[in-house]
């Protein structure tokens, strides 16, 4: 039951052990996106509301989150901010902003959180990450295979296995409608009936070709045998030869296919001909990333020339991809493992007088690389905080009491085997290290 | 002159160069705190309105950015939800939230941006970074010990050396007030005038005292001369002795510079009579960080033992402090420092023939751990190509034509020195590995 002490609706709270799972992830993307020249972008979490407005269609517009203006303006009740909604329109706004400023081509990524006020669902969040890698100003299908190629990358050094990557083109599809003589006008909802294939059998994209699409019944049957029958990559190539921009497409494919083969294990990526991509802003490449069992894709991507001066930016090529990064979280190998230690080095606090002394050694346990704290408890009890020491996760505990501070020394307690050790006070930090060394 | 590009008013697009210099800031301060034991939370950009409303007074609640009702509430233009103003009131309702599920005592670290309506100014944004660490659940001394040290040793961790910590207690100001007998209503008022002996003429100070605050003349010089007099840190024990606060004070003031003797180098904490803290909620110790030459703190702290509750959260006691990230990048060293290279290896396309090798030297250059990519443009002059090279900031350009297709080598360019090597295609990897480790 929600109370009123839960974040709101759509977003959550991390604690420590997801943060930590959160930003190893988004570090490993990020140094693999570096890693082929991309470099950072920030941009704040609001835009001015007509930066945003009308940018992702009717539906979209509903979906922004808008901020009321302030002050004397407040009660107009007009809103002229809104929460960013995704990464492009923000690109596209800095692209026009900087300019030449801006490295040729500018190849950048960006990863934080987008703000949709969508209805809250399974993995369907208000606030999430996004993560975006973005070439502008290359027209080289060499820059949509490097995209495709970080993009594998990062999922595979997130210990990714089983995805793989399907690849076609927007050319490919336009060649496919014009061999098979459909009116434009039907023509995406072609599309996006021939993009069920993956999941319907083929009699029945041919029964919605005909009802919901108006195709005769045997151009139907021919257009789904094209993509689906065993010899379907031949009968492809002969359909689409007939028509320039299909050839072309088709080019465009295998000379993707030729720059990524070597960069992937064999069969990850390949020709999906079927594959469509809802969005209408794709002009050349498109690729989703999808795996076994996981419904909908853990990434996608593709060429978008005229985007980016549609979304009010300069007239730059451009192609990009996005992964999805909160599915992917909750894939990774590890994702529920045990929340790891809060500290390597637990220090006692056994009486006021020795207090400076502990907070001393916890400081020699910093100095030696290992996170350390004193007990910041009430209880005097060794026992109680012994257990203090146990419940942070801590590898090792420095215990001083009267003794030890008679002796000039401080005992350190391996809290996995409950062994001992007197360490004079002024070896206390090599000491650790060494051990802390030892212990791998 | 403002564009329609630019980021909203108070906000800022952070570039490349901008993000490297924040990131690195952001994670040595973070791995500071964990060596220390704090862990992190992440809650969300936006709160519930009625969490945020009344918990930062009437001018706060003016500064909070308050989001609109969506869909068919839209029209109502009222606000529901809200950007987070600070990181304090997530923690109460964080702490409310997860109760038992959090470790005892909390020690939580949170650096992410907070939004407030403020007029933009310099150094002064409506988009921030907060950069906050907190100790809920233990009385004792030694956890506000614990974070005046993280807070010291973040800063100088971060580079910079002409800090010092003025320590003071919320305790020891009101025994002064008591001791002096000064009534109850203008106890406040009298501190905020004598937090101004840092920058007026003790005789300025009495004056407002005097015709501010409604103080004998006697009893405001008597008062000045005990905070600034050359003996003055024994006329303070005198005066406060009469009174068990001021008493209780001075001996937790004398408990923390003991056990933070030896943290830091000597001086650079002191004990600081007249520093006040604006904020009403401190209960106990109080703490600043000021530099010579910098107007306003670096960073401040305090015991906050009934804030919590306050904000809505579960009844316990607390201690706290914020680091002024926004203002301490712009002293950090380095600060102005050129942007650094985009790439280590910077490979050509000299031929649509040549481009599937030269791709894969890209990736053999990453293999080695070398930042690395092809040339994206559309030019196919090695001119062209290397002036790409020299501008990405690229240490090495790998250089693939007919000529090295035919003798099944790379070029290999020093871009500092123009000095060539011819590689065989296999070494590659290998040879910008050990290339990269001989140059550092």
């Amino acid at each position: 039951m929600p109370s009123k002490f839960d974040p709101p609706s759509g977003t959550r709270d991390f604690l420590a052990a997801d943060v930590a799972r959160r930003e190893h992830a988004f570090a490993v993307i990020k140094s693999v996106f570096a890693s082929y020249g991309f470099e950072p972008l920030q941009t704040p979490a609001f835009e001015r509301l007509d930066v945003l407005l009308g940018k992702y269609g009717d539906e979209g517009d509903k979906l922004i989150f808008k901020i009321l203006r302030r002050g004397e303006h407040e009660a107009s009740g007009e809103a002229d901010l809104a929460l960013r909604y995704d990464m492009t329109v923000p690109l596209a706004r800095v692209a026009a902003a900087y300019g030449s400023q801006l490295p040729t081509p500018y190849k950048r990524y960006a990863l934080g959180p987008v703000w949709r006020a969508d209805r809250p669902g399974r993995d369907r969040y208000r606030e999430f990450v996004q993560c975006d890698l973005d070439t502008l100003g290359s027209p080289s299908l060499v820059a949509d295979a490097e995209t495709v190629a970080a993009q594998h990358d990062a999922l595979a050094a997130l210990g990714l296995t089983d995805f793989t990557i399907e690849l076609n083109s927007r050319r490919v599809l336009a060649g496919l409608l014009d061999a098979f003589s459909i009116p434009a006008e039907v023509g995406p909802g072609v599309l996006i009936s021939l993009d069920k294939l993956d999941k319907l059998a083929p009699a029945a994209v041919v029964q919605e070709l005909v009802n919901e699409r108006s195709l005769a019944a045997g151009q139907a049957s021919e257009l789904v045998t094209t993509l689906t029958a065993a010899d379907a990559a031949d009968r492809l190539r002969v359909a689409l030869s007939s028509t320039d921009e299909g050839t072309a497409g088709l080019d465009d494919v295998d000379t993707l296919l030729s720059l990524l083969s070597g960069q992937a294990p064999d069969g990850r990526i390949s020709f999906t001909p079927r594959m469509v991509r809802g969005l209408s802003y794709y002009t050349g490449p498109i690729w989703e990333v999808v795996a076994e069992g996981v419904t909908g894709s853990l990434g996608s991507g593709g060429r978008y020339d005229h985007l980016i001066e549609q979304l009010g930016g300069p007239d730059l090529p451009g192609t990009g991809a996005s992964i999805g990064v909160e599915r992917i979280l909750t894939l990774m190998p590890g994702a529920d493992a045990a929340p790891s230690a809060r500290l390597d080095v637990a220090v006692t606090m056994l009486a006021p007088d020795l207090a400076a002394r502990s907070f001393g050694f916890a400081a020699a346990g910093r100095s030696a690389g290992l996170r350390s704290s004193v007990y910041l408890g009430s209880s005097g009890k060794l026992r109680t905080q012994l257990k203090w020491a146990n419940d942070s996760g801590a590898r090792w505990c420095v215990i001083y009491g009267e003794q030890e501070q008679q002796a000039g020394v401080a005992t350190v307690r391996d809290m996995r085997t409950g062994e001992q050790a007197k360490v004079p006070v002024a070896d206390l930090a090599g000491y650790l290290a060494a051990t802390a060394r030892a212990d791998g």
